[in-house]
């Protein structure tokens, strides 16, 4: 197999994330989003949010197509909702394995380095994933408020759920941390989320 | 408004693109695919065909940016078929129009900035806008090869249309190209197509 051969394997493969459903709705409600199209939508706002990350400036290069493979994994081991903690620890393993199975589809020189990129945003392990993930937590809270909480009421989420995921955005990007907890004590006042 | 509001207002907005549908179908041909996993798989494929390109190396974070937002005008002008010339001259002042209104939600330097972008994009004005086109292009050739050119028959797309399709990966990704004609010519020969 040659290398493009190769590469359009993948990029085929890497369709089946369109058939990967999350808990989030589109802002009309209409129906669920699925984890392509987040991605998507999450590489936009790093286009378009990469300037309220403080101190130092990013790689925003390195912040996108981080953001672009960071669900891939889900064609394997699907979404888990992050209320789910039980979950989300069996979740690991099953990603990882997917990861391999997924990149090394590409090339061998490919496989590797977007491997080390998709290790690097689970992990947390620059200020470039750090922002990828406030991202990725940013853009299901900005649906659920103007959903009015729907899916937060269908999965238990608390005010203290959400209040946990936005804190580290307190740190790298205190905008955007602001603007968050604002948004959670109004959705509180009026009753999309519980206590 | 904030600066951080305007942006948030723009991401909100972008949304409205996962309900804009292509001609195209998933690969397992469930269901036509939607503008905004197609920017996002179009964007993918940038990340790993960019190596293609030739004689110069692209600037891959530019062409990255310019498919993530290139078809966002059609949350106002809709998708229109390659093959339907006749709306797709309509089209064009359709497509200004919604750029100048979607980007000029965000802060003044950041709309400047993507009308720009998408502008080069739709002119060809870069090697960087020209291969963004290509992959445009490439992605439904093998969606529609691989679900055995339902679209085509259904949109009365021809080998004809398809050459005249890929003829400008001739000279930029002369392997994307012969790969490409490959497709066509064994579309073809399976009947997927008609002359």
């Amino acid at each position: 197999m040659t290398r493009l051969q190769q590469q359009i394997r993948f990029i085929l493969e890497a369709d089946k994330l369109k058939q990967v459903f999350r808990r989030t709705l589109l802002t009309d409600a209409s129906r669920y989003e699925n984890a392509a199209e987040h991605s998507w939508q999450v590489a936009i706002m790093a286009m378009v949010l990469a300037e309220h990350h403080c101190p130092k400036e990013l790689n925003l290069p390195r912040v996108l197509q981080m953001l672009l493979i960071h669900d891939l994994v889900e064609i394997d081991a699907g979404d888990v909702h992050f209320c789910d903690t039980a979950q989300r620890l069996k979740q690991i393993d099953k990603e990882a394995k997917a990861a391999d199975r997924l990149f090394n589809l590409l090339p061998h020189d490919q496989a590797q380095m977007l491997l080390c990129l998709w290790h690097e945003f689970e992990n947390r392990e620059s200020e470039e994933a750090i922002f990828a993930h406030i991202l990725d937590r940013l853009q299901p809270l900005l649906h659920g408020y103007v959903t009015e909480g729907r899916t937060w009421k269908e999965n238990g989420v608390t005010r203290h759920h959400l209040l946990s995921i936005i804190e580290p955005m307190k740190g790298s990007a205190p905008k955007i941390y602001d603007h968050a907890a604002a948004l959670i004590a109004d959705a509180l006042a009026k009753g999309f989320l519980t206590k």
